[in-house]
């Protein structure tokens, strides 16, 4: 294996191998839950040298982990602890190699960090939707392996949804020069799709051409109190019909999700304290925030009427949209500062969600009286964040390691009775590999597995993530 | 082979597998470009039976042609001229399994009519959004096995775009129970995405979930008359600013073709006649048609003053509308009334249509002097049906027997250059296959056969469409 570290040396020059200290913060991913070690780490600066790194890895058949902006919370982009494992960084590649206003298309290298991205559309009028919580350092190429989600696929759709071409490196260091500004081409089988969201395992993602949209001239959100998650989803139906594509977002809480905000973030205004469920709406408007301001209100004040809602308030000024969402946005933060807890990231059928939060509730307050039930997320997808807490007295530390398998276990076995996902937007990686395994249909294990050896047939791509050997 | 057609018969009954003249409209598509003769048709009623017919079938080594209502244009669907492949029909399976309104999805099997589906979503006072020519007797299966297109894209997508999951049976009859009515679903590789668009060469589509939108409460289009097609795609650009995803269609027409219209449908209204090109645009409103009048009015009027439209009309009915729609979807008919003619169905960066078409057009004026150029399609999609009729004097079949892979040659080398697509919306099937294997690059064609050859390794489904033997 120092024969391959050198051989890189020579393909990328010296001072983009790292090794030793140079290496550890390739090696651990935020929450240093997968400690590992790597053989080292490649830098390359162009396609061309990540092919060659792929070559020469292959020559010496050693794995090798893609990482991009090494945000993930799947343990997908970090080495094993072996020190056998080459981390390939693509950090390096983070040119925009262009935009086509005309065609609503922008091409970028996979190291670009998507809040780049966002500003480089924004530069030309122009719209990229995408956005999540990890926007400041994750990368493009990240968010395209791992087919990230975030708080504006409602309208926009996930990463997949926005992604038209690909350049890719295969296992063997062949380019596939994948692309396209197009709409529309039916030529042939969908490699893009089959490469976003295999979280490095089929290939190496080197840059993409992406969606950008006008930008809307307004951006309005609103509140909503709601007496139970049912209205909350008879709220969603009439938002959809009534504000079409212009409903981007709806997010939803429940009451301890933003007692918790209140505890740890008091300087955070609550408009509507002590609902049972909160829901955040945002609306992208393409003629004036008047406009949106009167369809906001005829929505609320009809549903007001049914009792669909109990009260609303629409935010008068940008500052005021911020700060709603600032609510939204400080539950993650919030919860951490009452210990860590057992996270879920599941989706459903929208109309399956009022049922499943029922019954799991249920019967996890009789399985662990007292445990905590923070739950929100974007309901307009069916995707909700389901985090349970230790109950009061035991220690967090103490309620994972006895019962997290058996929380895990209620919740996941609730998700699979309805249809649903226990990876909505987060992946798989290591995390949830074994979980996978337990309860994807074999034959669609099968049909992975032969897709997984049909591109990578030596098993050196992320080898142990979303598949187990 | 007889061995399998008996063994057929006793797995889904003497009825459903048919020989002789009764397997006859099975063999050929409506143009009789194929002329085909099948082992036998077999028409099974369920899923088991479809993974019936495909275990017997990789049991005797036989070859299978999974079809749907038969519409498609390349030669996807019908079998070989050798009486050795087996056509299966999957028109029985023609049942909405269930709506659900609340997720805005509804599960249909593969043989369900676009046009009932288009029905069913409706009777619930929702949107299945996929519209295209065929619509009365294509499938969803086909639909979904071809990666349709039609006049919807622009807001809605392909067929691809609307479908949330499948049920596939693979080439050696197992079941991938993969319906799914999600919105987000990272768990594992998107095999959904595969089986779309690979046109039943890779496992056989049985069923879909498939996404539906609320109706929108006005639909209204306006003809827009523009002095060049770089006015079109200016045209194109302040309209999606303006409207969003209101604009539902932009579709172009150039002057031959409305004149051909004229000529063949004199019954037809043509509001603006004698334009350069000629801007179809149908904007959906969720609020009201005075809503979108407005905005069309807006929209016009400052394209108008910017001599970016030289004339406009705005329907005043849905009775005019329609006229206008009826406009555009006489194109075909009308070219076809003129005799036959080489037809393209391509893709290209909406940028790069204006430069396209111009030299195109110049090169082959040039090459064949007279030449008629009828050109149409979706320019929201970069989509254009560029067909090339003989010059007059010509028979048209001449003109094509002699001419047709010079004009290929020409038309396809420039959508090369430009980034483009040989098939937007058609597909590949038999007819464009050497194209493909042509043009395609090495690796993506690599990339493709080991797809292929892990998912159907005996190579029995729809042997030599989109791939060569």
């Amino acid at each position: 294996m120092s024969g391959l570290v050198e051989a890189l040396r020579r393909a990328i020059g010296d001072a983009q191998v790292l090794t030793g200290p140079d290496a550890a913060p390739y090696e651990q991913e935020q929450r240093r839950r997968w400690p590992g070690q790597a053989l080292a780490v490649a830098r390359p600066g162009s396609t061309a040298e990540v092919a060659a790194v792929l070559r020469l890895a292959a020559a010496h058949g050693a794995s090798v982990v893609p990482q991009g902006g090494n945000t993930g919370l799947v343990g997908g982009g970090v080495p094993d602890a072996t020190g056998r494992q080459l981390v390939l960084s693509l950090t390096r590649m983070n040119r925009v190699r262009g935009i086509d206003a005309a065609n609503l298309t922008m091409t970028a290298e996979a190291g670009c960090v998507l809040q780049a991205l966002q500003a480089a559309a924004r530069a030309q009028g122009l719209l990229f939707p995408l956005s999540l919580a990890a926007e400041g350092s994750c990368t493009i190429g990240g968010n395209l392996a791992t087919n990230a989600g975030g708080t504006q696929v409602l309208r926009y759709g996930n990463t997949r949804e926005l992604c038209l071409g690909l350049e890719v490196v295969t296992a063997q260091g062949e380019v596939w020069s994948g692309l396209s500004g197009l709409r529309k081409d039916n030529t042939g089988y969908d490699l893009r799709d089959l490469f976003i969201g295999s979280e490095g395992t089929l290939g190496v993602i080197t840059a993409a051409t992406l969606k950008l949209y006008p930008q809307p001239v307004a951006t309005l959100t609103a509140l909503a109190a709601c007496p139970s998650l049912e209205a909350c989803v008879a709220l969603l139906m009439r938002a959809r019909a009534r504000l079409g594509a212009g409903l981007t977002a709806f997010e939803v809480m429940n009451r301890l999700a933003l007692a918790l905000v209140a505890r740890h973030f008091p300087q955070c205004a609550q408009p509507l304290p002590g609902a049972a469920w909160t829901v955040l709406l945002e609306q992208s408007d393409g003629e004036s925030e008047a406009h949106a301001r009167a369809l906001f209100e005829g929505l609320l004040e009809a549903a007001l009427e049914d009792g669909v809602v109990l009260d609303a308030a629409v935010a008068g000024s940008l500052a005021q949209s911020k700060a709603l969402w600032q609510l939204r946005e400080s539950i993650p933060q919030a919860q951490s500062a009452e210990g860590q807890n057992i996270k879920h990231d599941i989706a459903l059928p929208v109309s399956a969600i009022p049922g499943f939060v029922a019954t799991t509730d249920a019967a996890l307050a009789a399985a662990f009286p007292g445990a905590a039930l923070v739950n929100f997320g974007h309901l307009g997808d069916g995707n909700l964040h389901y985090n349970v807490q230790a109950p009061p007295g035991m220690a967090p530390a103490e309620f994972i390691a006895r019962h997290e398998a058996a929380v895990n276990r209620i919740v996941y076995d609730a998700v699979d009775a309805r249809g649903g996902s226990i990876s909505a937007e987060h992946g798989i990686g290591h995390l949830k590999r074994d979980e996978l395994a337990a309860r994807k249909s074999p034959v669609a294990l099968g049909l992975m597995r032969a897709v997984k050896q049909a591109l990578d047939p030596q098993g050196l791509l992320n080898p142990g993530r979303v598949l187990g050997p």
